[in-house]
């Protein structure tokens, strides 16, 4: 397979583009993270999302040490070709790092962001003692 | 109200955030746009989603010249603090400036980006002659 589809993806001038990771059953928004190329090249080869991590600066095969890894049943790129959306299977129900489904579990009410979702799985007991 | 909720967010060096707009009525995400801490207090003031943008380099309220606003139903925002989710009610069905439903029209397959929309507006017909 050539790399035409890769670099029509408009890479931004950090070599990254920003990633919506979407539940396929729920259709619930599960998280956004970022990908360069090889990431994506991952992802394609594998069926499972692999991410760049900004803070640890290096290629994360997301569920690498929680087993809550996810398995692409569609990626798609936008009008601008600079945002990518993944459609996935969420092994474990559990996306988000503080063992929550997803990670957007604070909505904005009357001027506060509140907690509407309960930790699913202890981060501890996901990720071990640190 | 205090601007707490505004600061609680972690505005990225450029002062912008990543911004997911997902439908309300469908769950299809319709978007990913920018914001600045100004078009997130005008998206909460008048409930219909206000972002920055980038190419324009000025505040922008969604469907300002098209009428293809979005009434915000529910702003959340992720574990990091530094992506925000709206689910909103598409005016008019087209999120698109070209026309179509959804910005992700692009679908990978076998190595190629597919457009799997139709355009369901013609971009002359919503903003003009340009």
């Amino acid at each position: 397979m050539s790399d035409t589809w890769l670099n029509k993806v408009n890479w931004c001038a950090d070599g990254l583009v920003p990633v919506v990771t979407q539940d396929v059953t729920s259709n619930k928004v599960l998280m956004v993270a970022w990908m360069n190329p090889e990431a994506l090249r991952l992802t394609v080869q594998t069926g499972e999302a692999h991410y760049w991590s900004r803070s640890r600066k290096k290629l994360w095969h997301k569920g690498e040490e929680s087993g809550h890894v996810q398995k692409v049943k569609e990626i798609r790129l936008d009008c601008d070709e600079d945002v990518l959306l993944l459609v996935v299977e969420q092994v474990g129900g559990v996306a988000c790092h503080t063992g929550r489904y997803h990670c957007f579990f604070k909505k904005l009410e009357q001027g506060q962001w509140l907690v509407t979702e309960p930790v699913i799985k202890n981060p501890e007991e996901i990720y071990g003692q640190r």
